[in-house]
């Protein structure tokens, strides 16, 4: 992955001329492409290692396994989100951490643990890298220097046990290589998050990941059987039972505790046989209230896909714009659309996976409820296209910002009696966000998981970059969208987690004694409190 | 509720001749029925209630909202265990509350916490009064005096959401009360344990219960979307949101945490449309082990049914005796089973719900993988009766206890690759154990719920009891068959809870760090420690 961006390096993300056009009637372009400062430009923070630090880590992670250089700095020294993009590219890393280790096993990892929580240096977990929300940010807290723990050498498959469908895994491992591994034994975990390509096991179940077909397979926290964490004061083994009514399930502790608690260092994930048929198709509703009615009625009555995608109004007419005139959606279906008096429409993706007759029953399911709502088929292609480029998001944000565009994405979740007072309320604050600071949003909007009492909504939105003020123009659009959600029943985040991007609302999420009672588990696993400060915690 | 047995007063629970000659044939009986003790007869000490406390409930609850007469102390002085009913049989009720609150209301609750925590007085929340593992015993702990906290007044439907299928209750609502609430809304829990016509939702939430059809309608826990508690440090309010990654899963805190932590004083739970079509049917499989490959299968093609419940052999023969020469099973297909060969087969219930395409399409689906394990249909017939009699069970108890016959259930869960051993290892724990004293057993097992990565087993276990030793007899047998869960990979209680029983192998369960961080939430959210002492943690 490059160090400013998403993707390997060298990937061409430039959009087309129709799409420039589109954001240039939009929201406006900048003149000039502007691109990254060159790695030798990045400002950099002499280490502030202490004596000694590095020869330890050294014993403990090999000659190789502890590294100080430009480079490696450089590169864990953000995530993927707006603000670290936008520092990363303008070359600012003060934050860098002041060492990389690389350990090996478990053993090395508490290792490490061991010789910062005595030297009292700051720990940040570190997986893919992808986090959104400040997740890997390398903040220092009260200690005088920061170790980024990058997990990508903890990346094998220790066990499948096709018998119970049980995979046992380290944390590292990738999303793909995890797929690759479980191909040669007939079996798929099923979890395709946007940064399916980067994230990894132990990632997705820190920050309680949701894939595009989680609506199927469910959330990464519900494929968790059982979870190994090393903390500084010692192992918590939640092993993988199928059920239990033993106390506390502690594993909801460990996942989604951001690398604050420790380091999770193996994993028990339920996997399922590969599904020997898999469709995708779309479809078109009148409008995205009725889409969302339909939604509701496919999870209510147990008829629905493993992969559901509604846009919204404007979500709908943006990608039609930036797929062009020879795009796949105008291709397969828009005009039929538009005679059908459907321009305007709400686009709906729907995907089925599963074993043939069942599979095909639910699609049949599906569909009679989705024509009880006005469904319009745009078929086979108009799925397949999207199949095509369900991981392309993250790299459009480089070619955006290269033109000055703001572009984030924000996502929340809530009942379905609130869902369409929140959906308004996140709108409604987003482009008064903006608008005040003279850059009016093209806000963009789709569901993409659904549940029986509830569905989540995720929200992208482009706007003008406030040159040189880039920063303070995307908090005051972050923190209008996070009053809003707030203050009209929704959760914070529904799959980006907490990082430091959400902090200032995790009091009202969980309460404060909620936070005291996450506060006594860090006391307990941490008493030093030096893993990953400054996050999920205010 | 008798406060020495189970049901209603007054209520028969004499067993038919047929099946005192199989149980004097297989263990043994009294020769002379020995009924409870009198109310009068029981042995209760003086309450030690500090002078005031009475005054200080009196007022926080209203004039008939703390007891301290010989009634309430007796019925509140234990549960339903093997152990409880052996004391209250015989009228030993030492260990009964000093005092019995019953506050209306959440308001109620914090106040009568906060004049425990400044009094020092332990406190057992009380609901249905069903727990099977000594989880409402009145211990004292390291106070002078206890308080029972009886949730029987806050047994409100607080909200009913049939857009989003949720509904909000109190703690002290029994099952049937809110089936007959939803009922006029067209909407069902879906959640039948054993103890479905006596036990609370705040029971069921506090113990992480498991329900007859929890294999379709999801386990308790799974049905809980919102939980509020009320602490001596305060409220926590883990609100219902469809989905978060907002940290750590707090409820999972909550939920399971057997009123140790504090009191649930309101509950949002999941619901469903009631089911139009409900269908129970029999089988029979060639053996245990076929049958459980047949769950196997099931569970991991997602054919499954929303109630399954396999009997082993020994179970199948001691149903079909106890049944009768006019029994159910003979009556629908036994003649039929036997002339097939299948005398000493395995019997399996199986139960379909849900809109009607769906549960028939369903029941196809299953019925085809029971075939190919090479099942043989009893009807459903056999399926009604299994409806008819769901809930006898522990009715029958209190006859066998009557005739001097031991009779307990211990249940465990793991994965499917271990199923086998563990199985085999807890009969043997339970024969080997109970056979050293001279009263061989009779063991039944069946497997009732089914996941995908594993199953629960549930164990009966009947012998004569030892007259003058029932309760060191008991823990014997108890011990031997939990150190067996514990060396094969299984969970001390799949669905009973800890209590006070499964206290002795929690750290085994979670390790000692998981019980240290079970403490921190304790010492956070009960720093004085009245909260149900002696229960949960070792």
């Amino acid at each position: 992955m490059t160090w400013w961006g998403w993707g390997a390096p060298g990937h061409d993300a430039a959009l087309p001329e129709h799409a420039l056009r589109f954001l240039a009637a939009e929201v406006g372009l900048a003149e000039q492409a502007r691109g990254p400062v060159d790695l030798a430009a990045v400002r950099l923070r002499e280490s502030a290692l202490p004596a000694g630090v590095l020869q330890r880590l050294l014993a403990i992670c090999g000659a190789d396994g502890a590294r100080t250089d430009r480079e490696a700095r450089v590169w864990h020294a953000a995530g993927k989100s707006y603000p670290d993009l936008v520092r990363q590219r303008t070359g600012d890393c003060a934050v860098a951490p002041d060492v990389v280790a690389l350990p090996r096993g478990d053993e090395q990892v508490r290792a490490v643990l061991e010789c910062c929580a005595a030297a009292e240096l700051a720990v940040v977990p570190f997986g893919g890298g992808t986090s959104v929300v400040g997740g890997v940010e390398p903040l220092r807290g009260r200690f005088r220097a920061v170790v980024t723990l990058d997990l990508g050498r903890l990346d094998r498959v220790l066990e499948v046990d096709p018998k119970a469908l049980v995979v046992g895994v380290e944390p590292g491992l990738r999303l793909p290589a995890l797929e690759v591994a479980l191909a040669g034994h007939g079996l798929t975990l099923g979890h395709f998050p946007q940064s399916y390509e980067f994230a990894t096991v132990g990632g997705c179940a820190a920050t309680r990941s949701a894939g595009q077909a989680s609506t199927g397979y469910g959330r990464f926290e519900e494929l968790v059987r059982g979870v190994r964490l090393a903390a500084p004061a010692g192992e918590l083994d939640a092993r993988a039972v199928p059920a239990t009514a033993a106390g506390p399930d502690l594993r909801a502790l460990v996942v989604g505790s951001e690398g604050t608690l420790g380091v999770i260092t193996g994993l028990s994930l339920s996997v399922r046989p590969r599904p020997p048929l898999t469709r995708h198709e779309g479809f078109v509703l009148p409008d995205f209230g009725s889409g969302v009615e339909a939604l509701r009625a496919l999870a209510q009555e147990r008829a629905g896909p493993d992969v559901v995608r509604l846009s919204d109004e404007q979500e709908t007419r943006a990608s039609l714009a930036l797929a062009g005139e020879g795009g796949w959606l105008r291709r397969v279906g828009f005009a039929y659309v538009r005679a059908r008096g459907r321009a305007a429409g709400a686009l709906l993706i729907c995907g089925w996976e599963g074993e043939e007759n069942e599979a095909i029953g639910r699609r049949a399911r599906s569909v009679a409820v989705l024509r009880r709502h006005d469904a319009l088929s745009l078929g086979q292609a108009a799925g397949a296209a999207w199949v095509r480029t369900r991981f392309h998001g993250p790299y459009l944000r480089d070619a955006l910002l290269a033109r000055g565009v703001l572009v984030d994405t924000l996502e929340t979740a809530t009942s379905w009696s609130r869902l369409e007072a929140l959906y308004d309320a996140v709108g409604v604050a987003l482009r008064g966000a903006l608008d005040r600071r003279g850059t009016p949003p093209l806000v963009l909007c789709h569901v993409s998981h659904v549940y029986e009492s509830g569905a989540s909504l995720y929200f992208t939105f482009l706007a003008r970059q406030e040159e040189g003020a880039e920063l303070e123009q995307w908090r005051a659009a972050k923190c209008a969208a996070s009053e809003a959600i707030m203050a009209n029943g929704g959760t914070i985040t529904h799959h980006h987690a907490v990082g430091t991007d959400h902090l200032p609302w995790m009091e009202a999420e969980v309460g404060s004694l909620g936070l005291d009672l996450i506060r006594a588990a860090k006391q307990t696993l941490d008493p030093v409190g030096v893993m990953n400060p400054g996050k999920l915690l205010p």
